[in-house]
């Protein structure tokens, strides 16, 4: 298969992005959790404050798969990082590298923007993708639980903190 | 004990940040992972790009606390979220809400910024901390693990990927 193209996403590849993130959101068991629209990736990665940026890559100038990534900040390191929120190739296209290829993207990404730190989370049933992330020499970050605070308890705190 | 007064750090906290940054580390017990130098935090917390933002917490004009945060972003909901890297507060002005406080100032901005999330990691041996993140009704995020890139294997990665 020929070498996968990386390039930065536009906002004409709103569509794009918003179909992959329903295949990879598919991949995971979570399309229940898919709220996102054309009109708020729009708004969030290509609008006034971008708090996101994505990458594509393709084959021939078809999508085979994104990364969606966004600056960390660790007070340790007194750096930013990059974290990979998405990663994702599609069915037809895996067993040929570009997974890590989009890696290795991000990390020569994360050394150009003097990032101390390339992460990301991968769910506990996903073995194909951990062995991709052990292989490239990543690791898991132990002793850490991550806490979420979304919907009616957030807007609680909000309002009665 | 009077009220916590919450502001946004200027430039001119860059000491102060770090002192507490490092108070924290020692609390954590992760103080020889702390390579932040004063000249790091204000390049990125106060320099062309910033990647993080920070408040502190006074009580009479003295240091209490310090929060600091940066914009995570969710595919799935499609909007930005705030990621809480850092919730100090001083040993002597605990038990008094604090934490509370500044937890909730930021369930403020993130409604204000429109965010879908207020998310955090906490060490799991860290009994207090989660006692407060649960009674505020945040959840644990269970069934990711993170992985992380740094050092040698990002710039493995990075040059040979």
């Amino acid at each position: 298969m020929p070498e996968l193209e990386i390039r930065t996403a536009v906002e004409d590849d709103a569509p794009l992005i918003l179909r992959l993130i329903e295949e990879l959101a598919e991949y995971e068991k979570l399309s229940s959790e898919v709220v996102a629209t054309e009109e708020t990736l729009r708004k969030s990665l290509f609008g006034e404050r971008r708090f996101a940026e994505a990458l594509i890559g393709e084959i021939e100038g078809e999508p085979a798969g994104f990364a969606l990534f966004f600056h960390s900040f660790s007070t340790f390191l007194g750096k930013p990082g990059i974290y990979l929120e998405d990663l994702y190739v599609r069915p037809q296209f895996r067993g040929s590298g570009f997974g890590r290829a989009l890696l290795a993207y991000l990390a020569r990404l994360a050394k150009e923007r003097d990032c101390g730190r390339l992460e990301w989370s991968v769910l506990d049933w996903n073995e194909p993708a951990i062995k991709l992330y052990r292989k490239i020499g990543a690791a898991p970050v132990s002793g850490w639980t991550g806490y979420r605070l979304t919907g009616d308890a957030l807007e609680g705190l909000a309002a009665g903190g």
